[in-house]
């Protein structure tokens, strides 16, 4: 059976602030847009690298954090309705012969479309991954990356569970498995393995973990995993090399591997563009690339005065809508309007025209 | 006595949105700015044409309106500390020998700024004269523009007050001068004139002026007005041709003009630049324009692609500032630094550094 395939007017990847404004901006010109992300949430480097951190430089807004800035552009959006697609990345995009794009994501999803906006940013979030490739045929059944669904509550019962990493996130699974609400889902053993004895957090987190060294609850390690063991089919060890040159093996039933994202630029690399220092170069009027239709926004275009800023990408985006309208409905006549006077753009918005004064 | 020469490394023109985070950019680059305004107070165009309309497109503020952004754009410059020049107009600017641009606005004031930036929106909103140019020398002795600084207290007492206009700021000012809250500053005549008997304003303000017409209280007059009379050196009337045809006199010892903002190019149409459609073509680069040192940002500037948006200047604002480095601090490496993470910019904003998690 085939998978469906989604015809847009739109896509945009990148779901970070520019990426939500780039919907903004398509939907003030009556585009619906579709939002694919490689992040199971909105938000991109802004949720996964400073969420809690204050940023002071969106004009008009005197401190937010990435988390506030996320909800007040989703807040922003919402009356456009964007069709969101978390969790999965572009593979390839081809050119049909009627000129519109073809885009396969890793999840299958086929979307064929006027415009394409690229607000990647500096490439997709994928979570770190140990450097064992022996452990890539237990991904997502023993091995877990963050947002694993295969993971429930009650999958760790009794097993030996070893967490990978030093930041908060490692420390706070390590705990979480350990102290299970329902003490009958607890693990038989939890190691938490880090190449130093030195962990990141906030000082609570870091409280826990040492009651939890003391109790012996938690086992510490500092050791870098070189391989592992397996009875045939199934996982059963991580073979690691201690901080003291010690070769040893540890059990593990379930690896929660916690080493943090880096940005993946991915199959965008290779779409045939030529990038400058891994940017996609772009023309300040239309914020269009090389190749036609595909627009580029945010940190990842470049243009000469470029500087990596949200309210830059802001701006392209904006032009960005503008030029796509060549693609999206060339018939239609593109007019600047105002949403402060603009009655058709009230309509869109959903909010009351105020009454002529 | 010579007036004092204010030296400065920035001078932005005009108050507006863009303006104002002009000025957050300069700071970020440890700039202090010097603004100057028409108007009195801080908001261009956001305050005078639509202080409490909403607006929806500022990226991040899903609504907000002109009042409400001007207020959020002052809190996030305060740590800036700008010097606000206001009710002054830039009259002419030329260059001295040693590079920097030298200023002087109508109001006296002079500077020596190393680089200027042009902010000026469509113009600076000055207000509207009656088409009596004998009216002119009377100008804030016994004719009044809004925010006339003459016009004090107890200024109308026992006069004959004619309000020219007929829209809410007219009708406002008729009221506020019929009904002085203390009874002996009240003038012997309030009359209203406007080329037509059609005026708008609130619903309650219209109210109050249908019963001040009725009560006699205020004498609203259709009709245009075609000269003044004096008894040599004072303004004692107005002539005006009635909406029936008819050339009266009216006495008139105040005249409070109310006929409304127009923006006004002024001399920045002639400071020897070419300019496309009245905007100053700049490039996107730096928004520099032809004359060095000089930068025009927002709705005053064109380039391929503009669109009038708030949004736009913002990011013009910000590629400006960084560009300008070159003639404000020539010796001093411009370094991109984040709001969310530099030690230094959070000095700046005069905001604690977060913990190092």
């Amino acid at each position: 059976m085939a998978a469906p395939v989604i015809e847009a007017d739109a896509v945009v990847i990148g779901a970070g602030p520019v990426g939500l404004f780039q919907v903004f901006q398509l939907g003030l010109h009556e585009v619906q847009a579709h939002v694919i992300d490689a992040l199971p949430y909105a938000g991109g480097q802004c949720m996964e690298l400073y969420a809690d951190k204050p940023i002071y430089d969106i004009p008009g807004t005197p401190v937010t954090t990435g988390r506030g800035l996320t909800q007040s552009l989703l807040q922003q959006i919402a009356p456009f309705q964007a069709q969101m697609h978390f969790s999965q990345l572009v593979e390839s995009v081809t050119r049909l012969e009627d000129g519109r794009l073809h885009l396969i994501t890793d999840a299958g999803t086929t979307f064929i479309a006027k415009a394409l906006f690229v607000a990647a940013g500096v490439g997709a979030f994928v979570p770190r991954k140990p450097a064992v490739p022996e452990l890539e045929p237990f991904e997502n059944l023993q091995v877990h990356y963050p947002h694993d669904a295969a993971l429930t509550e009650g999958s760790l019962q009794g097993a030996h569970v070893v967490v990978l990493g030093g930041d908060e996130s490692a420390v706070t699974a390590a705990l979480q498995a350990a102290y299970a609400p329902v003490d009958a889902h607890r693990p038989a053993s939890v190691t938490l393995i880090h190449r130093r004895d030195v962990f990141t957090g906030e000082p609570a987190t870091l409280q826990q973990l040492d009651a939890a060294r003391e109790s012996g609850t938690i086992r510490v390690l500092p050791a870098q995993v070189t391989g592992c063991g397996t009875d045939g089919s199934r996982l059963n060890s991580l073979h690691v090399l201690t901080a003291e040159g010690t070769e040893i093996s540890v059990a593990a039933d379930h690896v929660l591997v916690r080493l943090g994202v880096s940005p993946k630029m991915g199959p965008i690399a290779d779409w045939g563009w030529t990038l400058e220092r891994k940017q996609v170069p772009v023309s300040t009027e239309t914020f269009q690339s090389e190749i036609p239709g595909i627009f580029a926004v945010g940190d990842i275009n470049f243009y000469p005065g470029k500087r990596k800023l949200i309210l830059s990408g802001f701006h392209e985006a904006t032009l960005a809508s503008f030029a796509a309208m060549a693609f999206i409905s060339p018939e239609k006549k593109v007019l600047l309007q105002y949403t402060t006077t603009s009655t058709r753009l009230h309509q869109l918005l959903g909010v009351g025209t105020q009454e002529k004064s």
